[in-house]
């Protein structure tokens, strides 16, 4: 594969004149045939060490901010534990936390220890709560004041803060221990008269997460009240950081990316997939495929029960994968569109019954079609007239069933409390197939005059 | 359904006793029970009217706001003109044109006359942008600013723009010709000396969208490089609108619902459940079905080629089912990672052999299991352990195929420049229906020396 050599040479190239202009444009081709990872990825030691010698701390923090938090710890990892502190330092705290995580803990003990004493207590602290919780998602590079300053003595603090900020768009007003008082605007702030005094500014029902929260609910709370950032707070309201509105993005991948793979019928894999071994996989994915293989098992049962059937017309087995197949793909299409709408509020179990219609008039039509297709099919196969059309009765039954379950089994598991994301397109797939073949069978004793 | 009364009498009785706080609390209590959108989905003419008039033209126009479009433009289209024409400009212009989009045309135009020319001009011109691109989520409500004043006077006009401005993080320059020169931020511009002349402030590499570009596009730069905003220029440069990263989550949750319509099997809706007709949801679902199943359809030619090792051992028929649908749910299982994984880019085409290797070791070690459960299940029907031992082996190749069949499809099609969302669930499990009869009865010939 020739056409990555370049880049690749070229950031050695680089590194090896010690080049800053030559490094960073290796690396922004590098970033822009999104190839940065695989190449950060297989730094060498001395690589990595030229990288932080060449690029400097800032620069290179700001460059592992980007990458994947593990990858970025293995590079840091490759580091002499000073640099690796330097480095870490210059980050922001929580993207700074999110790769720490990732260092083996004697190892990251072994470089907090080289860190400035605030910044590692920070960087601690923020280590401390789940990566998928407001409190791994906040930075504490907020702003807060006290309640006794006017608008000018404001504006001038923030001169000297706002360097340190993440976000200077919501100034917070706190007590001496730190109890979130309210909130002001930068720019009511500035459209303000200078000697306005801040308690009459702060807009005091300040709305907050909980340090434990899901970060999804500080998503939602972002978006629902277009906030550019959320306070999170422990049990006695204390302010402990900010989440900004440039982490909803990564949020909302993360848990769309978990739907996903749900509705793909295994459990989410909750890291990069590159980055999950074959063990994770199977791991991920075994639980759900013996259970759909037990659930699938009882088609042989069914089989066997018409064993008969199939002896007396070898032609009604040819049929069997094409039926359920399409019957599975109707519910696999009903499924996927219910669990989306259910995931963003468009639609909850009392809507119900408005579903069931649409779905049926939906299947009734897409059944004519599919009966059609499936007369047409059997006739190429030259089975018979009489086959013919119990295959098609039979497939127009299995589409309008498909429809319906596929809709209704998302709602009925809601309201049972059951995630309704485990009905993923295989677990509907299966269930379709068992049924269905029962309605296959059926139709033809009547059609046959079988049994 | 009891519980849903309370809330609608509430609004009613909130309505005909005129009593502002009264509706509120009721609109309130109807958003918390997520039954606003129903609600107002079936206002009457009467209640439509009652409610402009009790909550006012702002009130009103924020409550649309949160509405999906087509809801709120059948509200507006109860109003009387002259009121819905209030109720419009008190609106987001944004949000205003996506309504406006949803009613009638000669009604709009009905509307618009009884605007301020100067927003009715500026809505015609939203309007005129398809609402997936950039133009159609874009905003005209920015601050921009000639170039020759100082950041005091910027900041005293700021006093002026703000309220009808979206968002004053960011301040544009512009010329008398609209030509976008440069930004500001706000923070830039309340730390700097008074007396600064605005050219030494501005940044003039500006990041903007093009006006057609795709509003994805819009979420990616806000995204990638941590935005509040971002501008929307037409070919000259000239500035047409902004928009703001409070659109990202919804930007990307309508694009998320696409990947995953089509990831269950059918093309995107492009609208709510809900509001789909069953015909929209035949149309988008009828040709994937039957694509699917002219593909599936080659199963029957399969099995009548097999036709005489069935009619030897027809317990081979009654493992079809099984041996088939798990193969089709390890490669949706595959297919939905493999095809997320690309959408957040984790994943290219470069690394197609780390991803077989990785996919085949993973089928071994799930073939394995289902190996097992297979045999279990065969003795548990009792046919004997020859066909035992025939399923437990054809079900092993069946998942190691379907796995690296899901893994390098995705891959091949972004390769060969086809969306790779087309190897949806159902797509992939056809795909191995076929193959994995094919695998089955090739098994079955060399162990049961039949044919």
């Amino acid at each position: 594969m020739t056409i990555n050599q370049e880049p690749l040479t070229t950031l050695e190239a680089a590194l090896n004149a010690r080049d800053v202009a030559a490094t960073t444009s290796a690396l922004r081709e590098l970033t822009k045939s999104g190839e940065l990872a695989d190449r950060m990825a297989s730094l060498t030691r001395a690589e990595a060490r030229r990288l932080a010698e060449v690029l400097g701390d800032e620069a290179l923090g700001e460059l592992l901010g980007e990458l994947d938090p593990s990858d970025a710890a293995s590079i840091l990892s490759l580091l002499a534990t000073v640099d690796a502190a330097d480095v870490l330092e210059s980050m922001d705290p929580d993207e700074a936390a999110d790769v720490a995580a990732e260092i083996a803990p004697e190892r990251v003990d072994q470089i907090l220890v080289e860190m400035e004493p605030i910044e590692a207590e920070e960087l601690r602290g923020l280590m401390l709560y789940p990566p998928d919780s407001a409190g791994g998602r906040m930075t504490p590079a907020f702003v807060s004041i006290a309640p006794d300053l006017t608008a000018r003595q404001t504006i001038l603090a923030l001169q000297r803060l706002s360097e340190q900020a993440e976000t200077i768009s919501y100034v917070y007003v706190t007590d001496e221990a730190d109890h979130l008082l309210g909130v002001l605007s930068l720019r009511l702030l500035v459209l303000s008269p200078p000697e306005t005094p801040i308690a009459q500014l702060l807009i005091p029902d300040v709305v907050s997460v909980p340090v434990l929260a899901d970060q999804e609910e500080a998503a939602q709370v972002l978006t629902e009240r277009g906030l550019l950032a959320v306070p999170v707070v422990d049990d006695d309201n204390r302010l402990l950081g900010i989440i900004t509105v440039d982490d909803v993005a990564d949020i909302l991948e993360q848990e769309t990316t978990e739907d996903i793979e749900r509705l793909g019928g295994s459990e989410p894999l909750e890291e990069p997939y590159l980055r999950a071994s074959p063990i994770l996989l199977w791991r991920k994915r075994v639980g759900w495929l013996l259970a759909l293989f037990l659930a699938e098992a009882y088609t042989g049962t069914v089989l066997r029960h018409y064993q008969s059937e199939v002896e007396a017309v070898v032609a009604l087995s040819f049929f069997i994968p094409l039926l359920i197949g399409t019957g599975g793909n109707v519910g696999s299409q009903v499924v996927t569109t219910i669990v989306r709408a259910m995931a963003v509020g468009d639609v909850r179990f009392s809507d119900v019954f408005r579903i069931v219609k649409k779905e049926l008039i939906t299947g009734l039509m897409l059944g004519a079609v599919m009966a059609a297709a499936t007369f047409v099919r059997a006739m190429t196969l030259s089975v018979g007239i009489d086959v013919g059309l119990t295959v098609a009765i039979a497939v127009s039954g299995i589409v309008i069933w498909a429809a319906v379950v596929g809709a209704v089994l998302p709602l009925v598991l809601r309201k049972l409390r059951v995630d309704p994301a485990v009905v993923s397109a295989p677990f509907i797939s299966t269930l379709v197939d068992g049924t269905g073949l029962m309605i296959y069978f059926t139709v033809a004793r009547l059609m046959l005059h079988l049994g």
